[in-house]
């Protein structure tokens, strides 16, 4: 092991050699699996011990009460809570009458590796039973990218010494206990045992369970079947109760005799569906995935990633810590939204009950970029999910006196689920950062289908909500108040520089999405007034400038307020949110995460060369990166003023923040946002890419990388850029000739691989960042066992 | 009846001339009877029917949890709540075993009567019983402004037709059960049956019983005894339980025979003494009120309150309904403080559990001006009460990284017990209001003592705080960033000039008497540079002015915020709080009470006339007046600029605020700042009456008042002030001679009625309010009955 990472760093799976059972919940989190429909996490086979048991339905949810010290209009009353479902994970193991259980008996060996090819996790354990039986298992589980409905798992036993009798139970748990997590007895009480039994039945090697959430009222479903291969005679019964279905083989074996359990899980759920149709889905799903066969999985599985991967693999020479994380980081990306299919990505996937299972703008701003130019139609579908929520957002809007549509700060099937609103409601850069996604995805696809569909709706909507939120100050210019922009150590400010320039593409390009298709707009009610007074705020927007100190404000008199005492404040009071008030935050010069920084990133046309260095030295000085959300903005920006080593620092950090745990909460989910994070920093980052309107690359490296190769879908083509220390080779892979740009330089390629010199650059100064607050000097590993 | 009063105008009493079942709750507290001390609602003697029965102690509260949706650093855990503690008020009356209640059989008549001389509550009925047995009842209550423990009822009964068989009833009852309040089921469960049983006797006449709070652990004692006349054989009994005692007088009754129940009650609570010591304590109540008797008792109060009218009474000829406000409100908010000694006056006083008990800014900005001039020594007493807290507010200081004391905005120990900070914690001005009612209470009386032993520390605290809270901003100035002005529907805002003109007057007085008490000030640890920087920081206070405008700004940038959108509000949507975001008030021009206008009244010298003509006008159309404490303020700076028939309708609201039940929630106590505010209009308002470091005067009479005089305390001297529409008569009525101010002019005031004309005021044109927002303009009732 190296650095902070728990796991041997291999350049194609993410392998744990022996098992810590202290960071159980972390490691369940990493070895999570998913297509963005099912989630289940990293749990042992048989249950226990667990950090945190978890099996997920995207979109399935219980409702909870807000409880409020002080009630206020338009205050959300229930929030949504991801719920654990049906546990079909679980496959108990008897050896001689004794429970395989690892913290008893004797662990000889236990390895577990998430493949990143095979898209499965395996498992491998020699374990020796209190009574001195040596047995051998193995599992290895999936969750299908190719049947959305369906989980698998290969369960295999060999007694190593002497003949054994062996029970094998492979069950459907619903309700089970987990550990309690919050202080409000209420909400505590309203997910406890949050499924209630509708139907359950079981007959030959199957076995189906159909529940009901209380509040939120959705019908959940899963389905098991089993193939079973024994050398021996075996005796198999199946039973189940409204908590339990339960296959058990019961079977007697040699030494070096394998016992091979194959179990096939069918999940599914619905709102609106009737009880018989639901069970009839996973029904559907396990024979279909029976049919298919265990080997026919792995094999489409296989297949499914081959693809994924030759479109969007990232290779970085020098450095195999970050080769494994990015790749790490694009397939939980990819199964958090790859089957997801009109359903959101939420910030922490289906990994982990974290933030409640709630969707932010992490979605739009963070995952849907590595998306977008990796698995195009899964940014698609997210987007869609958010089309789908409309009518809560244009109810939500209305709630708040204001026009068009308002998302939620926090949901997970559309309404705002925000107990704070200067965190939650003020945020509304939310809206722009959906229309930013909207805007990037049709410049990369010129999907026309979803311009006129999704997203001509989606900018309309969005733009009358800014329309309505700004006004026009006293000196004429559109002036966006009282607002909270990214940096969550400020809130409830005028003019948030981010928020007004995202607020202007968004009108910008509502106006022109309105002109281009007319007929449409006009379904929509968009009258030519409404569109020119769109291009009438975004020409007039406000963007404060402190002449003073030649930097942008982060928001009107940001830069006048006092400066966080960064002296006065001790390693130990970081993150500051739990040790100081949000009021003296709010009213202090310190940045939670990138906000100015994340607008030079996003919109950088509006800012010169020297404002992006004077703006990146000021901020950085005040940046405590006290969020998952900055590190790899930070690093995309200190790349693009040449500071390259300071960005791989950032880098490393955005690589690192699960893998080695940096937040101490990866044990309840991955950071989907950060992990995208890590493709940003390298493709954004080191390699410069920006796009809308045009294909841009500005690449360079630090010291210690000494190639950087990556791919990107655009238009209907693959490219590939790879990069070395002095020069870029920019190769279109397929489709027809496109003009792209090298360091501001069009460039036209053609099937015929281009390589370009890297211009020198000369940076200011590195930045400083608070005492105590710089990224970890990044050492590269060795690279001992790339290839 | 008249006006929006459900009262008889009379000059000296509030009365009641028949029962309205409908709004029982609004005249329990109209008739409350409070010292300070003890708190009775003026429930029906036999306790039904009730809107909300109601006995409170000073001090007494329970602690409930304070729910959040999103914790944050520094929220407070738990709140306090005044608790409705045994009530000692019943007496029940069965006439021939007949409850008397008078929903059943028939009321002939029904009056109650607040007596502002008595000092009682008198209530006389004639009522038939179902079985058609008519009685006349009447009852007398006090509760005692010379013995502070001390309570007591004259009850009696006389059958006006034929022999009755009569039993009275006599109780203390602990736990009475009470109408459920708010949503929160663990609130509810915190405060229902709040008292557990410690003690419980009887003998003779005599009762007492102890309580204890299950979570404040506070000790709660009531006793009583009884003297009985009756005119032939009675049968007593005396009973007791843990949550009843039972006096009981049985007797038959000739017509026109009288029976006559005096109830003496003793009342007292602890945190540290034991229950013997309480026990003992209450009893020694009773006792030394049955050894003064009802007469006596009755006596005392009378003397009292002529000692306290003689004082402070201020008269008001031309409208009687005013004349009985303010000598209503003088009579509360004496009651409130009179003999609270060390313990705060509550928002809502003793006459309800409104804001739960809770004390804020109101008492130190409206009430404590009132009793520093008519009551001097219950204005000092509310004040050493905050000193006592100080301990606490150190600590919420540190707690929110601050130096000095930050006083709670709202509580009853001291505590912070606001649940949402940004219209809590951030409103800091509450630690300058404290400092000014300090500097007025030590300009009125020159109180030596108070000035070494409660003044120093409490201006040295607060003005700690300032230094710290502010800072110097980048063009050089004191700046105090993301605080709270009074204004509601604006918060988190950079230099409040409201709060920022305090916070300088609150740095400079603590200079000034730092310097005056060196040896004091250098035991609080204050330095020669603390001092400077105090003064410095006073010097160079921010004080936002808009140059386009002409006026001064709220707090920063708040003129270049949108204006509220008033043509588009409906009536119907006041108060805004209730039915828009606070996100959207936050952001807008629209104010829902005196801040800027507060400003130019506590802080007058900050303004010259034209700014004050200019900036009333402003923010006159953008104040909506959603707050009790508003019209008292915009009457006195309406006064001032000479706009005196709108004065003077702000002074009939502020007076008709409970009388009128304008805010529809005087049935959970009556808004003792607002009561206070009628005094203020009349004298700060229409006397232009202003002090600290002069005593100055300016009045002005609108049309409908033919002539106001009143009197108020000053250094130890009594002055009267007699008013007329063209000239005012100043006379010391003892002391030694002083000088004052009569606009603007000095004047020596010796032993002669000194008169002085009037001069006239050009005033601008008068100011509007938004649509719909204008006080009701206000037509003096005929004065019928004066005399």
């Amino acid at each position: 092991m190296t650095g902070g990472s728990a796991y041997e760093v291999e350049p194609w799976r993410v392998r744990e050699s022996r098992l810590d059972l202290d960071n159980l919940a972390r490691s369940e989190s990493m070895f999570a699996l998913s297509n963005g429909h099912i989630g289940m996490r990293g749990n042992l086979d048989e249950g226990e011990p667990h950090g945190l048991p978890g099996t997920y339905l995207n979109s399935v949810y219980e409702q909870r009460p807000l409880p409020y010290a002080e009630a206020g209009y338009g205050y959300p009353e229930s929030s949504q809570t991801v719920i654990n479902v049906t546990n079909g994970k679980l496959i108990r193991l008897l050896v001689d009458d004794e429970p395989f259980d690892i913290r008893y008996g004797r662990l000889d060996t236990h390895e577990r590796a998430l493949d990143l090819r095979a898209g499965t996790l395996v498992r491998d354990a020699d374990w020796t039973s209190p009574a001195g039986c040596p047995i051998r298992m193995s599992s290895t589980r999936l969750v299908s990218l190719t049947q959305r409905a369906v989980a698998a798992i290969c369960y295999e036993v060999t007694p190593l010494d002497h003949q054994v009798r062996l029970v094998v139970q492979s069950e459907l748990v619903a309700n089970e206990a987990i550990p309690a997590a919050g202080g409000d007895p209420r909400v505590a009480a309203a997910l406890k045992s949050p499924l209630t039994i509708e139907e359950h039945a079981a007959h030959d090697g199957i076995a189906v369970m159909v529940h009901r959430t209380q509040r939120s009222d959705l019908l959940v479903a899963a389905a098991m079947d089993h193939v079973v291969d024994a050398p021996g005679h075996i005796d198999v019964d199946v039973t189940s109760s409204p908590e339990v279905s339960r296959f058990t083989v019961t079977t007697q074996l040699e030494k070096g005799q394998t016992l091979r359990l194959v179990k096939f899980l069918g999940y599914g759920w619905s709102a609106t569906r009737s009880r018989p149709a639901v069970h009839d889905q996973v029904m559907a799903a396990v024979t279909g995935a029976k049919l298919t066969g265990w080997d026919g999985l792995l094999a489409e599985q296989r297949a499914y990633l081959d693809r994924f991967w030759d479109g969007a693999d990232v290779e970085v020479d020098g450095d195999p810590e970050i080769q494994q994380a990015v790749r790490f980081a694009l397939f939980h990306v990819l199964q958090g939204g790859a089957r997801a299919e009109g359903r959101p990505i939420a910030a922490k996937g289906l990994t982990g009950p974290g933030y409640d299972g709630h969707t932010f703008w992490d979605t739009e701003t963070f995952v849907l970029p590595a998306l977008t130019y990796t698995v195009p139609r899964a940014a698609a579908d997210a987007l869609r999910w958010r089309q789908t929520t409309l009518p809560a957002a244009r109810a939500r809007a209305h709630q708040l006196g204001l026009e068009g549509a308002a998302f939620p700060w926090r949901t997970i099937s559309g309404e705002e689920c925000s107990g704070y609103w200067p965190a939650g409601t003020a945020a509304f850069h939310i809206n722009a950062d959906v229309a930013d996604a909207v805007v990037h995805y049709l410049d990369a696809t010129e999907d026309s289908v979803f311009e006129r569909e999704v997203a001509l709706e989606l900018l309309v909507e969005t733009a009358r909500l800014w329309r309505s939120l700004g006004h026009r100050g006293p000196d004429g210019s559109f002036r966006i108040d009282g607002v909270t922009g990214p940096d969550e150590y400020s809130a409830i400010a005028d003019n948030n520089v981010y928020t007004n320039l995202m607020a202007a593409q968004n009108l910008r390009f509502a106006a022109e999405l309105a002109a281009h298709h007319p007929d449409a707009a006009a379904d929509l009610g968009v009258t030519q007034n409404e569109v020119a007074s769109w291009r009438e705020a975004a020409d007039t927007m406000t963007v404060p400038y402190d002449e003073r100190l030649g930097i942008h404000s982060q928001s009107d008199r940001f830069t006048e307020h006092a400066r966080w005492d960064f002296d006065r404040t001790a390693p130990e009071q970081y993150p500051l949110l739990l040790h100081v008030p949000y009021f003296d935050l709010y009213r202090k010069q310190v940045v939670k995460q990138a906000d100015l920084v994340l607008a030079m990133h996003l919109c950088g046309d509006a800012f010169t060369a020297e404002q992006k260095a004077r703006n990146f030295a000021y901020y950085e000085a005040i940046t405590v990166r006290d969020s998952s959300l900055s590190a790899c903005t930070q690093a995309v920006i200190a790349a693009e003023l040449g500071h390259l080593e300071l960005a791989y620092d950032y880098l490393g950090e955005a690589a690192l923040m699960d893998f080695g745990d940096l937040e101490h909460n990866t044990g309840d989910g991955l950071h989907m946002a950060s992990l995208a994070g890590v493709w940003i920093g390298l493709v954004a980052g080191l390699g410069g890419m920006r796009a809308s309107p045009s294909l841009r690359f500005a690449p360079r490296l630090p010291h210690a990388i000494s190639r950087l190769a990556f791919r990107v879908c655009y238009r209907g083509r693959h490219l590939r850029v790879v990069v070395t220390a002095s020069s870029v080779t920019y190769e279109l892979l397929d489709g027809a000739p496109i003009t792209i740009f090298h360091h501001g330089v069009p460039l036209e390629l053609d099937g015929t691989p281009q390589e370009q010199a890297i211009p020198p650059i000369e940076a200011s100064p590195p930045p400083t960042q608070p005492p105590g607050r710089s990224p970890t000097r990044r050492t590269a590993t060795p690279d001992l066992r790339s290839g």
